[in-house]
């Protein structure tokens, strides 16, 4: 009976540490239906990203007090299966009433997550910076596809690493992204979340509304090497 | 009391009403995670449409019996907010052991509804059949953006009409769709449901691999006339 008991609980943290161990995904079990099982907040949350934005909604002139993107020299990028990311040597900051956010990452969804009036955009970035206290604010970026290559992708694209592989970029024109936006002049800031597990709330969102444009090439690689990584719009507080 | 009663009465007729009155959509308290509250298939089938197909699970050569489609004169387009649907007068029509299904509307799909492996694509067209004893069958195309205009989408793109409005389109080139997919070289077949309210099961899906051009311009048009219409991917039955 003992060494049945042992076996039991044996096996039962063997299955345990399998479901913990999965990772999340954006289709089938591990989907977006069924991250609350990864993290409560997915799924009880009251201010979840990404939603639905009227237009209307955006404001114009509209950003955080200080903006600066600066290029960066050898940064690492990630292919982390379901984004790629760009992290590590970035110098880009924001203020938000007298507290100072430095750029942490960024990364990509395609389709895009934020939806305007229901419409959706080819691509998404997300610029991720955090302030010493760790309260994250994520300005969001749409590009639609064009014929016109946008120099920002460039080496990008062309690094993208194999999944779950890094590599080291030597030069990303992070100043061009502020200038595509010209200077954010139409905004919407509201108070989202993470829109992976674990859907941590109270993220300082600034969705920036002109649409920039991405090469259809480059639309294409980036879409193929992430798949469908967009979550699906989430009920805005209230209603 | 009485008349308390029939105030209580009225009321909640008029909030009954107003709940049954409210169409599907694609975000918000009506978007596809709340379609069980039109019809509980949605929340409870266990044959959902859309899947996340596995790419080795395409099947080679694989078809309906017979598929035929002819060019289609007079056939009507109608803005259905949610869609953008062609339907009368079309002659297409496939058999499936002894059954013979005629094609009663086609419809687009921005992005891609079914997916494989995890990846989507930016347009899905679903050509809807029907035999005599109302089963449904659906051949699913897929549609990458790309610099070479596609005939078939001309006389769609330029006539959209207004929301909830028709037009007549004169001439519709549909034997050029199935010159397109080659014949259908490569299909998955499997019996799911309609991707919308009410969700009906038993529909015998043909998603067809082999994906199409559609122009930049077509497929910019196409999208934000119809926005965000793709249902989040359904547990597989057996996951």
């Amino acid at each position: 009976m003992k060494l049945f008991l042992t076996f039991v609980i044996f096996f039962s943290l063997i299955q345990i540490s399998t479901i913990f161990a999965a990772d999340f995904s954006y289709s089938g079990t591990t989907g977006p239906a069924f991250w609350g099982n990864f993290n409560e907040t997915c799924l009880k949350g009251k201010n979840q990203s990404p939603i639905d934005i009227p237009y209307n909604e955006f404001i114009k002139f509209s950003k955080p007090d200080d903006v600066e993107f600066h290029d960066a020299h050898d940064v690492v990028i990630e292919n982390k299966g379901h984004t790629i990311e760009i992290s590590k040597n970035l110098d880009a900051k924001l203020k938000i009433k007298d507290n100072e956010y430095n750029l942490l990452q960024f990364h990509f969804h395609t389709p895009s997550e934020h939806r305007v009036n229901g419409k959706y955009y080819d691509v998404e970035a997300h610029f991720v910076f955090t302030d010493t206290k760790d309260n994250l604010s994520v300005i969001g970026v749409f590009y639609d596809v064009s014929d016109r290559r946008n120099r920002f992708f460039d080496p990008i694209i062309y690094n993208i690493p194999d999944e779950n592989a890094k590599k080291t970029i030597d030069f990303i024109k992070l100043s061009s992204v502020i200038e595509d936006i010209n200077w954010m002049n139409s905004t919407y800031n509201y108070f989202g979340s993470l829109t992976t597990p674990p859907c941590s709330e109270g993220v300082n969102w600034w969705v920036a509304y002109p649409v920039q444009p991405i090469g259809k090439n480059q639309y294409l690689k980036l879409r193929d090497a992430m798949g469908f990584n967009s979550r699906y719009t989430q009920v805005r507080n209230g209603e």
